[in-house]
């Protein structure tokens, strides 16, 4: 039976803890949000960079590509597009290459190539869709948490209990203590996404930065099909036949 | 208004997250419920240690000690108790000094001295005692979860969540992300521990190390009144007037 393993920081995920699985990364507020959604819309590409100052050395060897991302949940200095994806429309993505860099998000997913045979970006909109690709490798699943600031995030571990209860839906699993507990909380939250996150110190981060109508956004639960998926030192599309 | 934050694995509580904080330091299964019993019958004080290696060498300092602990949940050759609190008997505790390495919980104690200001030990059995004197030092409450072997633990988690129950009944306190989640799971499992617990994977090798006997012991809910604290280098007694 495939195991299922949730953590809920990125340093917990230690590399050699992924060797061999299946990696979800999510970060709901709002990276893999952003990224589904770009990709979604037709994106080409999105290379996740650690910092600021890569993701303009990285322009130079990609000039048309756009420089996206967010420090302190507001956009940075000099970036195309900041961390919202109500401004990843087709009209400004489709067929773009995006240099990204997050607080939490880019950090988790580079993390999760270090060790993961595959690794795929998952959010509340996208969850159905990658779950069934996670099922379908037959692989040992991880699902990484990219919290905030490295500490517990309560949306990014109820968007993990969402992938273990369609995982869960999809074949057996044997889980980990977190995500049997991430599992419940989902349960509870379920049919109310809002109000189980209401009392998430990073909601209350994204509503102070100017961003409140990105909320129920990413909290729409398997709207889209878009799996992204790491290839070759970046992240592509796999979009699953519907 | 304090905070209350709640840390599920010792690298998540970095010191300058705990720096003036009350800290409650939770290893369930086994080494903070043995630490409350030894003291609870009249154990003089315990130097929690690292490494084996670390504990010989304190006797030596310490001729009439007792060395304990356990590595993978058995007893250390050499050793005087293992990590069963159902040896830790007045019998054979009382007045003595105790020398103890666990896999989690003493290098759980030794990070919350780190950055702490006062740090006491909390389990299910002196879960009211502990929470009475954190609300009562009106300081930022910090409860950090052993966890098992770095990773998220649901019996740590749990019984977080049973600390906050009780801290929220006798104080306001701000929550954040896992104290919220961490008292959701509580609310769910309080009438039913072992129920809670029963998927918990270091319970599961509790029970295969022969030491399902423990576990109902551990789970019992404020029964004794002791709080293990931390002063001058060692655990040592504080007990509340009942």
């Amino acid at each position: 039976m495939p195991k299922c393993a949730v953590f809920s920081i990125i340093d917990e995920a230690r590399p050699e803890r992924l060797r061999d699985h299946f990696v979800l990364v999510i970060d709901v507020l709002r990276a893999t949000s952003v990224m589904v959604t770009a990709l979604d819309n037709g994106a080409a590409r999105v290379y996740p960079v650690e910092t600021v100052e890569q993701a303009f050395a990285k322009r130079e060897r990609h000039p048309g590509a756009l420089l996206c991302g967010e420090r302190k949940a507001v956009k940075i200095e000099g970036f195309d597009l900041s961390n919202s994806p109500s401004e990843y429309t087709p009209q400004a993505v489709a067929g773009k290459e995006l240099i990204m860099t997050t607080s939490n998000g880019t950090r988790a997913i580079l993390r999760a190539v270090q060790g993961g045979k595959t690794v795929g970006l998952a959010c509340f909109r996208n969850a159905l869709a990658a779950c069934r690709a996670a099922a379908a490798s037959g692989l040992d699943v991880a699902i990484l948490c990219a919290g905030t600031n490295d500490k517990y995030s309560m949306d990014d571990v109820l968007c993990a209990g969402a992938l273990v209860h369609r995982l869960c839906a999809l074949g057996d699993f044997e889980l980990d203590d977190l995500a049997n507990h991430a599992l419940a909380l989902y349960r509870l939250g379920k049919d109310d996404i809002k109000g189980a996150l209401a009392q998430c110190l990073h909601v209350g981060r994204v509503i102070a930065a100017g961003f409140a109508a990105d909320l129920d956004y990413c909290y729409a639960q398997d709207v889209v099909q878009t799996l992204p998926l790491w290839q070759d030192g970046a992240i592509t599309t796999l979009t699953e036949a519907k």
